[in-house]
């Protein structure tokens, strides 16, 4: 405590009085572009590794970024999730597991939860669907491999889960919304998000338009060029809603209408 | 009553002894290739709509074709869903709604019903993903015309629901199992599915090849030449599952493997 | 899938122009005259059964026709029941069991679903009585006749918990409604019927009076002569709601057994 | 996104490299101290205003800073709560609610959320406690007065929710676990802590021994004197947890007014 007590006199005697501006302007309200939901980790800053500042990521964190499906459970995702969408009228939504994930971890070894963190055995059952899906098809792995296909295999599954809230639906319906898939390495600060057209998970550079990539980026580009250059060259990062998601998202209403009426009625 | 005893008596003197090969095979057990989901409406008989035999079709049917999301609670349809796909390894689903449908009117004036069916009203929850929809999107509809669109979209938001499932999520994933929207009209008999890439509802026609289709779907073709012609022609219904669905489903789980890995590690 | 769409277009170029006028006239609403409640299982069709036609029955359908006691959750067994008394106003409702029944089976290795299927192990909580109930009752029995007793049993218990609906609960004081247990037997095409007042299931063919009942019956019952004819001639088959709270609970199990065996074996 | 992905970048190539033993050590475990639960408003960053680094604070946020009290639902709050102190083993939390809270701001306006945005309307169900509380007891306030004192009542209700929890229940009878309520003041960046032995909020400054105020501290010290020496001079901030069952809870509301105000407000 007293480290963080110095923490909050050390920031407010540098940081604040060198942005009393900001500070004066979020106190009349916000206007987030971006729900970042994550792990409650403590190595992971959704500022920090953004370079986000105050005022810009709307921010949910568990255990194992998880969101029940709507109408399985009353905690706070589902509420957090419709203030965000509805009344913050958030239309970027980024889902960010990482490496080592405590709670992915517990998804190997559930059973021996039951009895000693009951609350997180039935937690965990959110991420079922990851569990199930693993257990199935990647059954020949095993240890930190496995771990990795979870942690990756999981952002995908609470994507699905995140779809089933009316207010989700219903902004996907209209384009008016954007989902992304992400995770962090802690081991090397990285983020990968999942491209659903090359079902992978890639580095999010050319998400960014060429004259947008500086000399940093090609550098680094070069510095991967080994390993990773035929996806780096192909990649394209989208949203998961205008690609694989469900109908019509990226159709005007109108459109919507003439199709669906063109096909059904007489 | 008294009917239908007398409708067991003349199955049991009529159809049984016709049949009697058929039933003394289904004694030994099911292997039915289709999970039929629709309404309790009484209108409805799956096996006549499609000339399905005995031990075809499992059937799960509710007020308004529902499948709450997995958790959301532990009604019959999710254990249902886990029996057939897990148990009996059927591969095919159809969601089938269809028109004049009372559950789907009770949408239109949820308030309604809080203290009139209680049951009810807390059922439509899990539709409640359709009602916000359509109240955003489609605000310029009313009567008739916006029962017909309720009816369409919920079928694609219980479609939705049962992806949260975790068998329904690793099947998918596995590219062995397809989903199927159908919306069945009571005054015509006739059924339109749901094809992902035209966004629309159109008639399941050419799902067959075409040397599959014979003289009477030529015939039948002509008849609906004046309004769904071109929508006719083009459309090639394909199941959700494996064209707008979540990822990786088409590939083998050695081609995912090689993918996955390929991008997230060094 | 292709078979099925053959179907539905033979159906559409046969059975709907045979029956267009009931058609158009379901097509302004239904007012089927009982609510069938059955197993999911592919090998019960409810119209083909009792050769009701379309408008005839509301249906529900899950795994093991299983209704959770009112309160226990929320899935569509509570609402479809709702709507049917109460929106539709019918006033029969028939719980059909089966023979042969996978979910019935499953309560016989409950522990065993536990991980390899956790919904249909959640969901048969709901037939937790019916096991109690054979465990306690029956535990001389094993293999096929104890799966048939189970079969028996559940039908009732799933009736008690029928009448948990308030719904239900005040119809039933009103004596407006009334409910009864069948039990479908594949490899025979027969069905029995639950009569409280003998405590055993029958054929239900002397629920009709006699001057109902033409040649065909009569020929029927010569050919059950030998075994069940002092029941047959007996019996009087009675909605089980207007004459008992419930059934066999002042027998002992051995007299339960002499009754069950006595009409359902050979 | 753009902006968020050029961060990343960013981040990777400043941050990570001066930090690479820090990574390196955060690879193999975590180890935090604290256990932060705070709101997902985008204008708080717990590690920029307590200057924790990477690893430090375990964070739960959702809207409202709420907790729901044990066995009251089963979302990530619960869960999340006893990985931190069962798994982690952290002996310290902070809940930290906020100025201009929009969450709180909807305790204010409850029934106009029920239609609108019903998830946030039954999450708010768990700080009903506040709610009733200030409704009771502070009446004749209104308007941004009575959104503070909501804001700083519900921190203290979460705690009292929190306190319900098995783990946290028994930690705290081993006196193992300290619980600090928190309030962040956007406009000035500055946060106060409740001093339970007071029963109010105050600086947090003097929770640490005079050796180890440093001369910052005492400048500080000096700028607050005019409004706040007093309590400054007395408080001695503590854990809620070792001292006192619950605030306020004797005091009449006049003197939580005069006190609560005397404390915040200058």
């Amino acid at each position: 405590m007293k480290k963080l007590i110095k923490g909050l006199r050390e920031f407010q005697s540098s940081y604040f009085p060198a942005n009393e501006e900001l500070f004066e302007q979020l106190s009349h309200g916000q206007k987030p572009r971006v729900l970042f939901i994550t792990c409650s980790d403590s190595r992971i800053d959704p500022n920090l590794i953004t370079q986000a500042g105050l005022g810009e990521l709307f921010v949910i964190r568990n255990a194992g970024n998880i969101i029940p499906p709507f109408g399985a459970t009353n905690g706070g995702e589902g509420a957090t999730i419709e203030y965000a969408v509805q009344a913050l009228d958030i239309q970027q939504i980024i889902v960010c597991g990482h490496s080592h994930c405590g709670a992915m971890k517990g998804l190997m070894k559930l059973d021996s939860l039951r009895v000693e963190m009951p609350l997180v055995h039935d937690w965990l059952k959110y991420a079922e669907a990851t569990r199930r899906l693993v257990k199935d098809n990647y059954s020949h792995y095993e240890g930190e491999e496995l771990l990795e296909i979870i942690i990756a295999e999981n952002v995908l599954t609470q994507i699905e889960n995140l779809r089933t809230y009316p207010v989700i639906h219903s902004k996907l319906h209209q384009g008016k919304l954007s989902i992304y898939a992400w995770i962090y390495q802690i081991e090397t600060g990285e983020v990968l998000a999942y491209d659903p057209q090359k079902h992978a998970y890639v580095l999010p550079l050319n998400q960014l338009l060429p004259s947008e990539i500086d000399e940093t980026a090609n550098t680094r580009k070069i510095s991967f060029a080994k390993t990773q250059q035929q996806e780096f060259e192909l990649s394209q990062i989208n949203p998961i809603s205008t690609h694989t998601g469900f109908p019509m998202t990226v159709l005007s209403p109108q459109q919507m209408e003439r199709i669906y009426r063109g096909s059904t009625t007489k």
